[in-house]
């Protein structure tokens, strides 16, 4: 059984967390640092652009000379570290260093993450007198201040944990994300970190993130853009004495998948000006992939997402991204359905049921499924938020 | 030389047009027509949408019966026929006879266009009713409303025309342009009607079509949808008695290229919500495809479009979509400028010239070039508009 629980990255046995603020941001928290005691097996997922910030070098780069050993996670918001240059990889390897020697460990046990806004050189001092009052703050309690520390445009804080049941004894598993703009299911796409007190092998904890992420983190958009800085990481303690085995695999990728359902769910319900959380399934497809390749198109369709935030049941736009996307389409045979009712099959449009779909998109969680009419099984589904006038006013006026 | 002169479809010896109000719309034009005499030598783009609206269906197949021979070409905005079945068809075929009826020709010398909202029935009286009422307006004066009678959403008729002189004479082209949403540059993604008073082989046509259409119509951008509606007819009636031979040809495509850069242009400066006609120059790519899918994503991105509409001068989201392009890109050798203004380059911040680039981002044309550092010398130019707050608004309502 897998059981939510209250809670964030420390409700696993074995994690202390701390937020503060250090000034990087002109106000609020900013610097968030997480210890696994003793140092955890660690697994990551990081963003597949090109233009790779240098946090991001510098945490792979650790990952494979810790061999996948890791004492503490250190998170700044406000400054991305993304374009700096080697000055700015200096930087990302100095912020590991202090943390390495405050929580007493190499500095290849520590990984780093920024995000905020690219190409402003980040402040080292500032970094340093972060990580000592965080150092000072650590506690179990303080999932919340972490959780609060790593956001940028982001509403509310994003945390979650679960508590699964084995025969063996329990374990949990916990997080926090950070989102908000700059998301787009093309593998990592935000800031994720994911703790749990099972034991695990690496290569099993690998392959159990990627499963988990897979169907959570690379199936929600909220601008179709892919940052610079995305990571995704799980550390998993032991503390609970439950050893994840053949057996207990698929409870604990139960459990890991509901804390990344929640966390990528709460970045889209969180999207920049969202007022809506939308599910988009695409049924009748050829192949997973291109189920897949149809809901992220409608998904990141700005003519979808604007007819979502004016609660028009305007299903000729779904009929329009369908046909554009790429996979193979039948319009002859394709359905869309807004909520439960069917406004166009098999060339017929139901204009009589618009008003029963107008209803249920008042509602804050919204679902639109698109068959496209293929004779194919294959479905996938994509989430992602409505477009708003807020989301412009966001990003036009982002750095002033 | 090619010299723009006043008017539009008309300016070409040969050609007459209307703009009518029918009623499909709830107020203004909505119906235009364009009658070429004698009968005139026809090509077109087509969308590529697998959604193809009646119309595209029944005008592509006029064109292979008439074997590119065409009389008129009729028009409808305010209602798309787009998924309306084989209902839908007969409702275009109808359109196609009740014009050549009135105009005196088969009916496959009549091309059919439709362009507004998709899913409804599109009322084949009132159509017949708008036919008459044009043929009795037509006049070479009337250009202008027929480009006014296409519109949707534009917020003005877009039409140009061009003289070109030849050591035989002089010839015309002319055009007219519909846009505003739903486009992208992915083939004929708009409507355009061009005509010419040149006399040229169907084959030559085509080419030169193509030709002229790739680095305009194709190059532009205001949302990233292709319209299930979407074309580009370009007839050629040869009423100036100028033969357009192999010496003539690339006189022909730079006037026709001359008149769509300028309606091109001007569906840019007319997309929804826009306040600013944006260019982005990508150079120093590995191939010319790279240049034209960098840029592309830059001018579609929402995060680009958004930093514009608010003035700016945030190149990091332009180096995070070059990542994200799925092109060669070296992060230690891009560089961006935003009008003349080199803001990063070679992992150098020049935040001193900020200023300077702000100050460029606030004209309503602006240019942003990206280097995508590869050693490469391939580029591409597309043209995009910045992303308001209005376009929300246009879309979320639509259809209210």
């Amino acid at each position: 059984m897998v059981e939510r629980i209250e809670g964030g990255v420390t409700a696993p046995e074995g994690f202390t967390a701390a937020g503060v603020a250090c000034g990087i941001k002109a106000s609020g928290l900013d610097l968030a640092l997480l210890v696994a005691t003793p140092a955890a097996r660690a697994a990551g997922i990081f963003t597949t652009n090109l233009a790779v910030a240098a946090p991001v070098v510098v945490t792979k780069e650790h990952l494979r000379r810790s061999e996948g050993r890791t004492k503490a996670v250190v998170v700044n918001s406000g400054c991305a570290n993304a374009c700096t240059g080697p000055s700015g990889l200096e930087v990302a390897r100095s912020m590991a260093d202090a943390t390495a020697q405050i929580v007493g460990c190499p500095p290849e046990q520590v990984l780093v993450s920024s995000t905020g806004v690219i190409g402003a050189p980040l402040d080292a001092a500032k970094i340093k007198a972060g990580v000592d009052s965080a150092a000072r703050s650590l506690g179990r309690d303080q999932h919340t201040a972490a959780a609060e520390a790593i956001m940028t445009t982001d509403p509310w804080a994003k945390e979650t944990a679960v508590r699964a049941d084995t025969p063996a004894g329990s374990f949990h598993v916990g997080g926090m994300a950070k989102g908000a703009g700059m998301i787009e299911p093309n593998m990592a796409t935000m800031l994720a970190f994911l703790t749990t007190d099972a034991e695990i092998e690496p290569e099993t904890l690998r392959r159990a993130l990627r499963e988990a992420a897979d169907p959570t983190f690379n199936a929600i958009t909220v601008d179709g853009e892919t940052s610079t800085n995305d990571m995704v990481l799980l550390l998993a303690g032991g503390g609970s004495g439950v050893r994840i085995d053949d057996e207990h695999y698929p409870r604990f990728v139960e459990a890991l998948h509901a804390v990344c359902h929640e966390l990528a769910l709460g970045i889209v319900r969180g999207g920049e000006g969202a007022s809506k959380l939308v599910s988009i399934h695409v049924t009748g497809a050829a192949s997973v992939d291109d189920a897949q390749q149809a809901a992220k198109a409608m998904a990141n369709s700005p003519l979808v997402k604007t007819a979502v935030h004016g609660e028009d049941p305007n299903w000729g736009r779904l009929v329009a991204v369908a046909g554009r996307a790429g996979v193979a389409f039948d319009q002859t045979r394709a359905r869309v359905f807004v909520g439960a009712m069917e406004l166009f099959g098999h060339e017929i449009v139901h204009a009589d049921r618009e008003p029963e779909a107008a209803a249920h998109l008042k509602q804050k969680e919204v679902t639109l499924t698109v068959d496209l009419g293929t004779g194919g099984t294959a479905s996938f589904t994509a989430w992602t938020c409505d477009f708003s006038a807020e989301y412009v006013r966001i990003n036009a006026d982002y750095r002033t």
